[in-house]
C-alpha cells in the first residue's frame, strides 16, 4: 500500500524542488535497491559522515554496528542524524558546463535512533542481512550470543524524508551551442557484479551459494 | 610524489583500525575514481547530508553549487563540513552473519571551506568538470558571466582525512559453519556505463562526444 511522504519545511526541497518526490514507494524502492548510507551525526559541535550498510523495516530504517564503536554509541544516544541514501544513474552531458549535471535518486532521512532491544535484535539483524545480501539469512550458521551482544542496532523511523530525483536529457535551448558539432545526452551507469571469488577455507567441491549466484545474476 | 596523510586523534581510526591507511596516493586515487562525495554539515544543531560532485586539486577538494542553495550557503560560511567519499568494492559472504562485511574504500574529510573567488572560479570549474566528465571541458561552449555569477565553489583543504580500506577474503576459521555446505567468499561489484543516449536537439549525424565515448569505454 503506497502513501505520501509527509511534506513540512524540514523536508521541503528549496533547490531545483522540482525534483522532489513524495510517493513512499518511490522512497522504499529507492532504499530497497542499495547497500550504502552515509550517516550523518554532530560530535562535538562537528559532523561526521559514515558509510554503513542498512535494511528497511517497514517505514524504518535499520543500521547495525559494533557495540565497541564510539561512533555508533554516538548515534544510539538518540542525537539527531541524517541518513542520506543516493543512487548515481547516470551522467548528463549538456552543451554547457552550466547545464551539465547528473542523474540520480537520493533520499535524506533526518531524526533520532533508538536502539533495538535484545528480545527484537535477530529479527532486526535478518531484515538487514537479506536487505543486503538477499536470501543469505538461511544459509548462514545462527547467531552466536556473544555475537549478538558486540552488536548494536538502531532504528531511525521513515518520517522525516526528503526524496529528490533527477532523471532526464540535459535542459537544452536551440542556439545554446552548436548542436551539429557538441554532443548532449545521458551516459547511464549501473553497478554490476563480476566473478564471485571463494574462501580459501571453502573446499572447490562447494558450489557458489544460491543467494550469492541469484545477486550476480539480478546485477549482470 | 607521495607523502603520508597527517595523523591526529582526530583523523585516528579507533575501530577496525588495521583497515587505516596514511598513504596520500591511495586517497588521491579514491577521490579521482569517484563522482559522488557525501557532504555533513550542521545547521541549527542538526546534521544535514547532502550528496555532491566534486573535483580534486592537488590537495585540496572542489565543490560546486547554486548561489541560490540555502545549504551551499551554510557550507560556505566556514563552518566545519564532513565530506565523506565511499566506494564499495564488493559483499563479502561469510559463513556466518556476523563475519559477513563489505569491501570498500572510504574517506572522510573534514574542515572548513573557503569560496574562490572570481578569479579562480573558471579554472576550479574547469578541474570539477574534467573529474566528473574527462574530456568534456573542451568541449562544451564557454561559461556565461551569469552562469559563473550564480556559482558557487568552494575549496576543502585534504589535511584532516581518515582512508579507510578493506579489500579481503571473509574472516574464517575451521569449524566455525561447514565450509563444505556454506561457500563463503566475496562477489565484486563496480560501475559500468550503458549506451549513450542523444538528447532531442543533437542531430542524429552528430557524432557521441570523444569524451562520453572514452568513459563509456573505460567503464565497459
Amino acid at each position: 500500500m503506497s502513501s505520501d511522504l509527509p511534506d513540512s519545511p524540514r523536508t521541503r526541497i528549496t533547490r531545483l524542488n522540482d525534483r522532489q518526490v513524495f510517493d513512499r514507494d518511490a522512497l522504499n524502492s529507492l532504499l530497497d535497491s542499495a547497500v550504502l548510507a552515509h550517516v550523518g551525526f554532530v560530535r562535538d559541535g562537528e559532523p561526521i559522515v559514515l558509510p554503513v550498510g542498512f535494511g528497511r523495516d517497514g517505514d524504518s530504517l535499520l543500521i547495525h554496528g559494533s557495540t565497541g564503536s564510539p561512533f555508533f554509541r554516538d548515534m544510539s544516544d538518540g542525537r539527531p542524524l541524517a541518513i542520506t541514501v543516493t543512487h548515481l544513474d547516470g551522467l548528463v552531458y549538456a552543451r554547457s558546463g552550466f547545464d551539465s549535471s547528473m542523474n540520480y535518486r537520493s533520499a535524506m532521512i533526518r531524526g533520532c535512533a533508538s536502539i533495538v532491544d535484545n528480545a527484537d535484535k535477530v529479527d532486526a539483524l535478518h531484515i538487514i542481512t537479506e536487505h543486503l545480501m538477499p536470501g543469505r539469512a538461511s544459509e548462514v550458521r545462527p547467531h552466536k550470543s556473544k555475537e549478538l551482544a558486540a552488536t548494536l542496532v538502531l532504528r531511525v523511523p521513515l518520517t522525516e524524508v526528503s526524496v529528490k530525483i533527477n532523471n532526464k536529457m540535459p535542459d537544452e535551448e536551440v542556439n545554446d551551442g552548436d548542436p551539429r558539432t557538441i554532443w548532449a545526452g545521458v551516459l547511464p551507469l549501473r553497478t554490476v557484479a563480476g566473478e564471485p571469488a571463494t574462501s580459501e577455507l571453502t573446499p572447490s567441491s562447494t558450489p557458489v551459494a544460491a543467494s550469492v549466484r541469484a545477486l550476480a545474476q539480478k546485477l549482470s
